[in-house]
């Protein structure tokens, strides 16, 4: 098969408010080859994304991402193995080429499962997809109250592992901080597990972090999630050193393999969290999860936003029995929610599969994601080089 | 002052060719604030780095690089650091971002240089700027015999350092690297000092490296530079431990200060190139070159652009006496050369000196840009983000 067409969707909600929720917009990328079609998406700004995939060339090494997609030969997966090897060679210099990629490595491994009628986890050499536990993603409240509100009402909904992120924690005293951690876990209660995610908030600052560990020991958190910059790997490394039995985790920032390999081997993790839909999709998320079994890191995705995007983080790790957790989000915008009409729900014992239909076993619902379409046009010299197309 | 405006001009060559020559093409930004204006330069994808500016918010932590610098205050240094803490919070998931500020943090030294009346160097807290040896920086010619002519070309002009990179080198055998290289130095002279560009060309295999070490030290190489894509730390510190007496050189690539410190740090390179116009301007290349410094490496610029980029390259390490050598490109598509009127011509010893007039001493040919100015438009939902300016 050759790769005919590879065309995007930027999808929004109407209003986007800042707050730290990755669900308020999405870009949808569909490839389609030999009469199969498959779907992906990015977890990136949508319109810098779009400008990555046909910008002008600047020079051999800054290529627009299509150039080494478009007309492809795709037939298995070592044809999507050499695509990568040709962006990286040919948008070496185009930063935002990995966000790019991302969406359309998911496409191609959705349509190679739908060519040979098998799921993603299984033409990545996996005999069996083994059960999940997910852990309920969300953001801290305003308030200590609100967040124990909150977290209380997720575990009467199942959940027995709870991730608590971004809004106010890290931004003013180790008290406070302190107040929200003990307000989460009594609305767990003593026996869930408990993590908590500081958006990077110190950004390489190692006794901002260190002043928080007496509190999370109190509240006996599992982990605590990027306290720095995803490139300060000696401040992770030095925390790490310090935070037992509390596992520091990191790498959504990860943007390509080695980035990911370093938050192992120099930064320390104990949990390595790759979004398949930035770190150049499900090749080198695989990658990832075979070099952590390798050197006994824990693999986990990150995932805040569609179930299309939750499927395609799953697929990656999908036959690794130990490493048992995954990212489920929980405070999806309507956008997020709707993009899929099939949701990947918790089964009887609360785990979740990954699908074993063909491809992510999920597609997009295609007439539900009309209403947050953005029409958005990029014209270089008279010539349009990027249109909205119909969806 | 507040940060009134950013205006970015796309400039391109009528033609550009699909060579390693990073500049047929540029992205000029212009700042304006209490009266002054400065210029800038990104090193980058000029379409994809204009929707960076511009494009709208995902969430809280995928803004718009502009939000974080439109209207903040601008009196000191200190004002330029805390707009990137800004960028970094605010455009977190946004990859092209640092390649998007690079610019802008030139054009706001420049202007705060106009402001004082101080070349920036000073403003950086140098006494006095040490002149640099330029090496002549140059693609390999597609036959040794054609390398050999246009160094010793080079060399008649009066440059006692060349380097060649990219074209056919390190694609296909060592014998053929080694002639090449041979060649090179045949062109030179024997006193000459010669140093190799791989442009990442064995991506993270160490052995296609070790191979052509030989023939390197049989050329008297001083550097090799890119033997691996920038994230590959592993391959690089591997081969940096076999290489001697010939360094290795690497950092272009890096597009934060964490990224330079790695190079230094993990992959052991002797020589750390940054670009000013990637790396997020001259704030974090004056961060890095007190970092190397610190460590025992050397700081160099990369520039293959603009005499406006060259300029922005050297201040960040003028007044560091020891680190001597500066890269000069001397291959620069027109555009590259019209971008100023004025330039950076070696002095009688055959060194180059940063310019010690307000600023960066140097300000872009406007009306001789205006034959290189690309119109570009980006409409989102109807409302125009981006419109090419008058210039």
């Amino acid at each position: 098969m050759k790769i005919e067409a590879v065309d995007f969707f930027y999808l929004s909600m109407p209003q986007v408010e800042d707050i730290g929720d990755g669900s308020q917009d999405a870009l949808l990328v569909r490839v389609a080859a030999g009469g199969y079609v498959g779907w992906g998406e990015c977890e990136a700004a949508p319109l810098v994304t779009i400008a990555a995939m046909i910008c002008p060339m600047s020079h051999s090494a800054c290529k627009p991402v299509l150039a080494s997609v478009l007309g492809a030969s795709l037939d298995s997966p070592a044809d999507i193995a050499r695509i990568h090897a040709d962006v990286h060679q040919n948008s070496m210099d185009l930063l935002q080429a990995d966000h790019a990629l991302s969406g359309i490595d998911i496409a191609l491994w959705d349509l190679l499962g739908h060519r040979y009628q098998e799921p993603v986890w299984k033409l990545l050499g996996y005999e069996r997809a083994y059960p999940k536990t997910p852990y309920a993603s969300m953001l801290f409240g305003d308030t200590p109250q609100e967040t124990c509100d909150k977290v209380r009402a997720t575990r009467e909904r199942g959940f027995r592992v709870v991730k608590l992120g971004w809004g106010p924690y890290g931004k003013t005293t180790p008290e406070a901080d302190r107040d929200q951690v003990l307000a989460a876990r009594e609305g767990l209660g003593a026996d869930g597990l408990l993590c908590v995610d500081a958006g990077t908030v110190w950004a390489d600052d190692l006794a901002l972090g260190e002043a928080r560990l007496a509190a999370l020991r109190e509240a006996n958190v599992y982990w605590l999630e990027e306290p720095f910059h995803t490139g300060a790997l000696h401040v992770y490394k030095a925390l790490a050193t310090l935070s037992a039995p509390i596992y520091i985790a990191g790498g959504e920032g990860a943007h390509n393999e080695h980035m990911a390999r370093h938050m192992i081997d120099y930064a320390g993790v104990g949990y390595v969290q790759i979004d398949t839909g930035r770190i150049g999709g499900i090749t080198v998320a695989k990658r990832v999860t075979d070099y952590a079994v390798q050197r006994g890191a824990r693999y986990i995705n990150h995932t805040f936003t569609s179930h299309l995007a939750l499927s395609a983080s799953l697929q990656p790790y999908a036959g690794v029995r130990e490493h048992h957790l995954c990212e489920y989000p929980v405070e999806l915008k309507s956008l997020a929610y709707d993009l899929t009409s099939e949701h990947l729900l918790p089964d009887a014992n609360g785990d979740i599969q990954t699908p074993d239909q063909p491809g992510l076993g999920i597609a997009p619902d295609v007439a539900a994601l009309r209403n947050y379409l953005v029409d958005a046009e990029i014209v270089v010299n008279g010539q349009t080089l990027y249109k909205t197309p119909a969806l």
